[in-house]
């Protein structure tokens, strides 16, 4: 069992990955494990930002973080003491390299180097007016909009750092690199998660906790919503600069996204899933022989599952972890053989088996119709899916790659037609109270959730300013095709 | 839960894959996704010989099968009706891309692909015979004594097949291509598998069923050790021409290298590995919390041995799958967090918890002992180790890459003085009897013990002759460092 | 004979390559032709940018126009009917590929791609105000100091193009492309060229008109010094934003950087080269038996100088074209044989002769003295050397690529220090007057020279403002070794 | 002026350049730079074998000398005190890195490396004998037959030579490097140029003395025609194992393949040229204003035409030398730009003149065509066209890239059809006759024509095994598309 599950396109994508250091030798090969310990949160490309005292370094390549940083040549020429580092998600449609992080900008303060998590739901309007007072952009990234904001701003780094933070609106953690200090800055909400750790005397701002169980490092805390905080040799300085709101974090960070071995706000991802996966048994328990999980993400809801209603959990399907984001199926003959690409019935344990399989979501359903036709190929007598997230019914414009609406199979099917559409004996997901029990509140309050659940309820609490209807902005850029 | 554990060089690893197809359009995809199946049997290189009826077309490359054959130009490339396909492990220290397969030749009854896994144990005294009577070599690899044999013999193709094969010692299972056959043969003792499937008019031929399964094809019958199996226009032919023996087939095939959801012999590897489980929790059951298996090859054992003795099976340690071959350790300061590059301690599930680690084999030693290290730091309260294999030995000749004895730490060191260098609080391992028992076996045979178990017994059923006194044979070739 | 002499560090080396063209099918294909027609003015880069009604491409690559746009993907991807490009030569330690052009805006009032040939002497100073108001570089450029320069300006694009151009100093001269037209402008003293052709419907702009000979295009007229030129579907606008100003085209054009199949101004530079030989043979005649080029940029000269004396032109030193950027040179042995590389004597043809070489210009004489020693080992009697310009002694600030003045033979030894360096029985430079004679003037008139040759004479026609004292100005970027 | 015309398919192509050097340190680094000295006998690819005294070490691979050896890992993995190289010349359609040389095998005596410059007419009969009798082949090089002949023969390494040479038909230089030997060798007939020289304590065999040059190497003498030169720690010996022949050296490597500042037996090759042009002179003068080279090839005879006439010798016609092998020509609209790539008219030297237009050779005439249209659309008042060489009626079986009989124009028509093909004014090529006097020969003699002269005559000295009624042997090889 693992993290996430990397180029399926019948998941929701976390967008991107964070990592900051300051105040150790080789700070970039930090950078560089960190990252890779946070590979799940983008697979795309890779890029860090260093700082040596003198002047700023920045590689940023298409790639897996263990590719890209082997490179000793690399990994020398990005000396210094202070760094920061980025993991993006392949979002399609969208090659050029210019989209990657972190960026980095010559002001007349210094240098600045910044990478983001996040979604900013107001960029195009601000970009448009940026650009008609005199704002040149390089890129298409709604982060590109923080930068000319600070350089159209006065005062010093965090004075205009504050003033561009304070104009955007959406979903956002972001870690800064300036000659002077890291920065750590999350959004009033806290939609995305954000932690602050130690090294000796290095201290280190990142994703999530696994990047510092690599590193040997210890968690500080969590960089709470609405905090910039700045660490320079001058220590440590914490800042409000924005009118405080309710919290309103990511829950499919706790469903799917976290690397299960990773704790949030002090509770460990892997229990939470196993408790989610007790709690869907308590609500859809239906006789059977095995609970088989669909892998990766899958394990931990079965196991808990399967504790719950004592049934033997079983490796039933397989996963194959070499698959790479494109393959060979050159012709309709073998074009159908998709799915089998990264999963295979484990037909001994399956056959004439009543079985539950357990997965975290449906996104469109592609993928669990074709696994549920392997199960029963592999000589399943009844074969139930049980889903540990409920119905996704809406797009998520925080930062995580999502289907249009109309893509969604929850947002646009019934229960009974999906569980028809998939083809399994019973569907069931957990119920949205249920969600909340699982993770130790009473159930949903409706009035201040906790969570931000707007992709199971359409409840966004962030105004998205550049979509209209549900529409995307127009495209921001006339350049096409740069290679550079 | 997966396969193998690529690039761990704390495990023997099996050293080639081998798939053949014939009577199908596009065989050279077939081969392609029956190799990604395989991909665990060898992660260096990849290759595909294909026949068009007119040429035959050949691409060998470094890399993995779904990067390699993503190139629609290369299969395309590769047409034809039959096709043969292999992967190869990285052996160190031999970068030679000339030393991949499957090699070709041009015979004087027309052009031969073949491709072998295994390892022939008089190769060097036939290559320097060969050589004396004017036989140029290409490459260092025993394969293409094969061919040499083949090319100085008479007679028709299998004539001299036949001729070729009679000559030379060592395992092996083969497959080849001619203008008008795929062929398939495996070593009087059928030390590596081999086994014949069938999808529509096509016939495959390979090394485990999880390349039939990824095809939708159905398995016919294991080819027989010392069957020489020639399948054409005219149909199946099946030929015995050696001597008969008695079978020693791999064992360590059923403990590590075979996919869990490979059946062999019609036995579902899943299955035989939970039993050892079972077997050895009977044999050395201890007083503890949970069972924790060293992902990703531990598994299987873990759940047999949890159950066993009715402990919980929990991810105490998650396995980060990203991980490339190399990756960036510049400096003293971060060399020791190797090991966390895979694998992660899932701190809340360990932390106070007496935990039982279920591995599969312990080979040097290195990676075990931090692993344990890496637990107790995560708040195990006792860490015993248990290994559904006996210790490791002895060095394998017959095509698996093993260190040399004195790397081995169970040839050179008791099981309390192994316990203590890897820092468990007790450790065992099955007994030599325990596994057979756990095969179905009464237990070990001394005079015809059925799987060739010299790894744990020294017990070598064919003889060594190009390593007089475990020595290797002289460096074959002078040829240095072509990059052709 | 040929062009210039690439990758001779003893050479002066022009700085870039411009051509545009609008109003015809395959833009970028044109474009690609006439940038090979201009390899010789930039070697080490080159992009080009299309417009095609909808959006903008560009591509920039490091290498020969003949292999970046070899690619038909590149070219087919760069569609459009009108497109600029750019050669640029190698700057060293600046490897930065940001650094190539054209660069591409977008603004207010849409797409802008720009082409510069020349140096911008104020564009430290400018660029210091531009960050301080907000400006965000992306590259070390002066170039973008322009477009920044229009982004913060008000009114059409052609407005704000007059008024940056009005804020910058020094030479230049630009292509751009905007949605609705195709901008031509020369600074008002006409450094650098700058001609207009027409192919059919299309017109052309770029710096020589060996680019429209490749294309079988037309010469129209050579854009003016101070001139705008705007080639839109409403036929072609001419504009004179700046101060009337003496003309000073730059002298070293004739000399040595255009091709010698290039008409300036309507005269022959194959001619004037001729004619330069003569005038020197006029003044420094001395008795020989032969009259040796030092090839390529030699030979005109040496052809106008033999005819003079009449003395046989002879093939004396022969070049090697197939000398790249870089060559092996890795031991003490062997590392004198570096000259040998580009050229060898014809030992047959100096042999105990009384040898005349001629050479463009002596920059460092590095070059010279490898030659003159390489002449007198292949067994000449007496070694003659005539340089068809005068000695060089002061740097350029204008666009071209040349050492600081202290490595500047001619700026820090005397004649006959020189010889004596250079090792040659005599040594003469042509005179200044000499020089303006062969173009055709009555010598040159001090008060208004008609051609920049501040070079030779230290009158540099605009103010060096970014220059104190003949200091380079600060590094412009803190960033170092991106890769994108 | 220069060398010879790369990747001019209207120019005859010599085919591999053969270095070698014993007894130095840094023998690599010494054949690189003899092998670029001889980049003009091969441009497609370039490979070097050394011997260390321990390891052979061989590195091939496509490009130039000074790209592919610029690297200095390559370099310095080629360590050794002996060496062997050569470069390719770009046979079309036979992409295969296979069919590179140095060739290496591993012969029961000890390694063996071998380059070869020439063309073997009886290899595919000698192979096929070889294949049948059980030798493999890697290539579908006719130097391939060598080894094989020698790995097949008894003796010692000198014997097999011999035996192994005196079995093959046709024209070849050869160098070979084997543990204790520089070998070298000439055909008897001497078709292919083989020279011996010195640096320091290390002997040289090379093709042309232009190899010696660049190293300060002196020549000692040439490799007889049937000479088998064994340079060892014992001194040169020298073999002469065939039956004595008359000389047959091709005549063509003074007219156009060898360097103009190469030697030949003593003679200049570039006096020989301008004795040629002389002669043409003589043969075919007619009332014209200038003489103009083709360059580069044609640039030393129209310097001896000129001068024999009177007549100004002016650069008429400029070459771009910045070509490569394949250029973008998308459209139609542009294809008919391809001549201009390589050639530009000067137009103000050619406007209104009677021009001498003066080239070595015509092989299909298209090139021919298209320069005589360019220098019409010039101005020139009439086009004179004079050849340096006799009219190419046969294809070269020795070593030479031509093409087929049917596509030489001088073949298949008669002077006034190629004139009015080329679109002249007038045509001429020299005479045989005068062609043998401006070397100094009293004409050809018919009975022994002291020069391989096949190409103008059809008078084949060699048999040609290989080639039935002209056509070529079968496909050697049924292997495609290999990478390795």
């Amino acid at each position: 069992m693992q993290t996430t599950n990397p180029f399926d396109d019948d998941k929701l994508q976390e967008e991107c990955a964070l990592f900051g250091i300051r105040k150790t030798e080789d700070a970039a090969a930090h950078t560089a494990l960190g990252l890779h310990a946070l590979q799940h949160r983008g697979q795309e490309a890779t890029g860090i930002a260093s700082y040596n005292g003198v002047d700023f370094r920045l590689h940023k390549q298409a790639g897996h973080v263990a590719d890209v940083f082997a490179d000793q040549q690399v990994i020398a020429r990005l000396n210094g003491f202070a760094a920061i580092g980025h993991n993006r998600y392949a979002t399609s449609g969208d090659p050029m390299m210019r989209n990657t992080q972190p960026i980095f900008a010559d002001f007349s303060f210094g240098g600045f180097a910044v990478a983001h998590n996040g979604n900013i739901t107001n960029a195009y309007a601000l970009r448009q007016d940026l650009v008609r007072s005199g704002s040149i952009f390089q890129s298409t990234m709604d982060t590109e909009t923080i930068i000319h904001l600070m350089a159209t701003s006065r005062g010093s780094m965090i004075d205009r750092m504050v003033t561009a933070l304070r104009l955007i609106k959406g979903a956002y953690s972001l870690v800064a690199l300036s000659e002077d200090a890291l920065i750590g800055v999350r959004d009033p909400m806290g939609f995305r998660p954000l932690i602050l750790g130690r090294l000796g005397t290095a201290h280190i701002l990142t994703s999530e906790t696994v990047a510092l169980d690599i590193l040997g490092a210890e968690m500080i805390r969590t960089v709470e919503p609405g905090e910039l905080i700045v660490i320079s040799d001058q220590g440590i300085e914490s800042y409000f600069p924005f009118t405080s709101t309710p919290k309103r974090f990511c829950i499919f960070e706790y469903i799917y996204f976290s690397r299960p071995d990773s704790l949030i706000d002090g509770i460990s991802v892997y229990d939470v899933r196993k408790k989610i996966g007790a709690q869907l048994a308590k609500e859809s328990a239906v006789n059977a022989d095995i609970v088989v999980p669909i892998p990766d993400s899958g394990v931990p809801g079965a196991i808990g599952f399967a504790a719950e209603i004592n049934l033997p959990f079983e490796y039933g399907i397989i996963r194959n972890h070499y698959v790479g984001r494109t393959f060979i199926e050159p012709t309709d003959e073998i074009r159908h053989l998709g799915v089998k690409l990264k999963h295979n019935a484990n037909r001994n344990t399956i056959e004439n088996k009543r079985v539950i399989l357990v997965d975290d979501s449906i996104v469109r359903g592609t993928t669990s119709r074709k696994i549920v036709e392997m199960v029963r190929a592999a000589g399943a007598r009844e074969v139930h899916l049980r889903i540990t997230s409920p119905p996704t019914t809406h797009s998520c414009f925080y930062g995580v790659n999502t289907p249009e609406r109309d893509k969604l199979i929850a947002a646009n099917h019934t229960l009974s037609e999906m569980q028809s559409l998939i083809g399994t004996d019973s569907l069931a997901f957990i119920s949205l109270d249920g969600l909340y029990k699982a993770m130790g509140q009473a159930g949903r309050d409706p009035k201040q959730p906790h969570y931000c659940d707007a992709c199971f309820t359409g409840d966004y609490p962030v105004e998205l300013t550049d979509h209209i209807n549900g529409k995307s902005p127009p495209q921001l850029s006339l350049l096409q095709g740069e290679n550079l």
